[in-house]
């Protein structure tokens, strides 16, 4: 496929030509939207912690580890089951190489991360199984919608990326309640994508709420509310927020999918100033459509950072190279960003020895403390 | 005095034509740092509210004002108890004549606002003639740091405002802690200063502290802590983390010389960033010397916006002219930027008659509501 640097055109190549060049040489503000949801907890649906309930720690976890290169609220790093660590080490070597500044934006969590974050006044996210999961979506959206604006009026564009362990199902719930086919088209930080058990998750989700595929159409606001999770209001009001004002690169995998699809309905106007930012692990991803999703719903173009952990000094991240964790924290958004700013100086070699720098620094950190 | 535009040179003019100079044309980014103080409910010490109970929900309803143009958790907006507004009214007009984008930062608060803002995971403040007046005094400062750097990379420069009712006694509290005179020169939001009591109220803090004037010479953070508000360490970690990058207008009375001792304790060497921006009220006012503090404290000019209101339609605003309110939520300092950013376009009458109209659609929604 075509690349411009070391990303990736992977959708409407002459656009996302076009939007790298608007964006080469600025430096963007980094936005973290944090949420979570007891969907996350449904056994065998999310690898985005070491077992199912640790997953509430995953987002203040990731959030911290971008300010601190550290963790705070647990020792060493998010990690799937199988001790992969987190994308949220590609994020954080973007920023550093780049200089470039990040804001935390909190849509709702159980435990809150030991940094200073944009709170939004909103709850943790519910089971979509109740057919209840955000309780106060449209005011989270609203809050959100006003710092996007804020935050962006003096920035030259910005990076809206996510931390939402679980938020592959809900994507999927939104997506198919507002009528996209989504089914088995969304992602997975496991190799194995449970296509079957979220499929099930959302059709009970559907029926709690009285719902029907396509029912909300023209509704994204129930969608959150009702088979959502506490992540979306906050990154959907931020990507309003900024886009009147700036470019806005949105940094995910499935997930942005789905905040494509609750922005673009919400104001259509926007989609000129939107392209989706990933890796490249998630756009080879065999076992997930994200470009199938987009094309669905907007005609922006997705870019992917073109990374390639096979030859890294560590295990953990030469996993990647086998469909493990592939997106999350932003890490591919921020990646290509780093790319455009430095006109392609900071390539995705760069980025993996800059991560092999602060990951070594944690493992030591790991081994002083088990002294 | 000498002027540029209608801002008043009103201390060191060389250095404040530079400072004006450096930033005439840009639009900064305007924080509000939010704290209270049990302090404020000492009966007669503090005007920035109806009673001392109500204290509590003036730094959130500023931060409303500001943000929606009214105030969400109280009806109507702070006012003083003969009635005049807060000041945060002009603060709100600044913002709004030159489309400056503004983030709320808390320190720690008894009442949340309802916006986004910056949560810093700050306690409320206590009264400081318990001594132990901010229990997390540096985890507050450490992440306010953080977000002053962070908010700044992409911005010109910052105005740094607060809204803390009680602020001058624990100004004078800091003040006299580190060894400043500051005896009689600090502030007040009503015309009769009441220096007596707030000398008493300091001087059973010190004792309680065990402290004497100038103990803490050189521990800033922990004058704050025995003596200071919940303000403080967020909008001294804010300008400590902002002067890095650009320059900074401290925005406010004799409340920003206490913050100027912090910040100039903690780095001396940022303080050819740092000018202090207020009103002319406050600097023309005989029972305070904020001029007198900063000479004591660091060599950094004093801007004063020139705004007269004797020729208001209103009563509420004609009373800032007989020395009541004065400042405060950062009005002379944004009021500056917005006369700078406009090369001097928008006057302190201009700032008035945007006020008025914005507060006769307040006392309309006023006369609505008793119907």
């Amino acid at each position: 496929m075509e690349k411009v640097y070391d990303v990736i055109l992977a959708r409407n190549p002459p656009r996302g030509r076009a939007f790298i060049n608007r964006i080469a040489g600025a430096l963007p503000l980094f936005l973290l939207a944090l949420g979570t949801t007891d969907t996350a907890k449904i056994p065998s649906i999310s690898a985005a912690g070491a077992t199912p309930e640790i997953t509430d720690f995953t987002p203040p976890a990731d959030a911290e580890l971008l300010y601190y290169g550290r963790c705070r609220c647990i020792s060493g790093v998010p990690i799937t089951p199988e001790g992969i660590p987190t994308p949220a080490l590609i994020t954080r070597s973007a920023l550093r190489l780049a200089g470039m500044p990040s804001i935390v934006a909190v849509g709702g969590l159980r435990v809150a991360p030991s940094i200073p974050f944009i709170n939004l006044g909103g709850l943790p996210g519910m089971d979509i199984k109740t057919g209840c999961a955000v309780k106060d979506a449209a005011e989270v959206l609203e809050k959100a919608t006003i710092a996007g604006d804020h935050l962006t009026r003096n920035s030259d564009y910005v990076v809206v990326g996510e931390s939402a362990p679980g938020g592959t199902t809900t994507a999927l719930g939104v997506l198919v309640s507002m009528g996209y086919d989504a089914w088995g088209k969304v992602s997975s930080s496991m190799p194995r994508n449970p296509h079957k058990l979220k499929r099930s998750v959302v059709e009970t989700a559907l029926t709690s709420a009285c719902l029907r595929e396509g029912s909300l159409r023209n509704d994204p606001l129930k969608a959150i509310s009702c088979v959502g999770d506490s992540m979306m209001p906050a990154a959907a009001g931020l990507i309003l927020g900024a886009a009147r004002n700036v470019p806005v690169i949105m940094a995910g995998g499935t997930q942005m999918a789905a905040l494509l699809a609750i922005v673009n309905s919400l104001n259509p106007a926007l989609a000129g100033n939107l392209a989706i930012g990933t890796t490249r692990w998630l756009i080879e991803d065999g076992t997930s459509d994200l470009i199938g999703l987009v094309s669905q719903i907007a005609d922006i173009p997705v870019l992917a950072a073109d990374m390639n952990f096979s030859k890294s000094r560590f295990a953990g991240l030469q996993a990647y190279e086998r469909g493990v964790v592939k997106e999350g924290a932003g890490a591919g958004g921020s990646a290509i960003a780093a790319m455009a700013w430095s006109h392609g100086r900071i390539t995705g070699d760069a980025l993996l020895h800059e991560m092999e720098a602060g990951y070594e620094s944690l493992v030591d950190l790991g081994k002083q403390g088990e002294r």
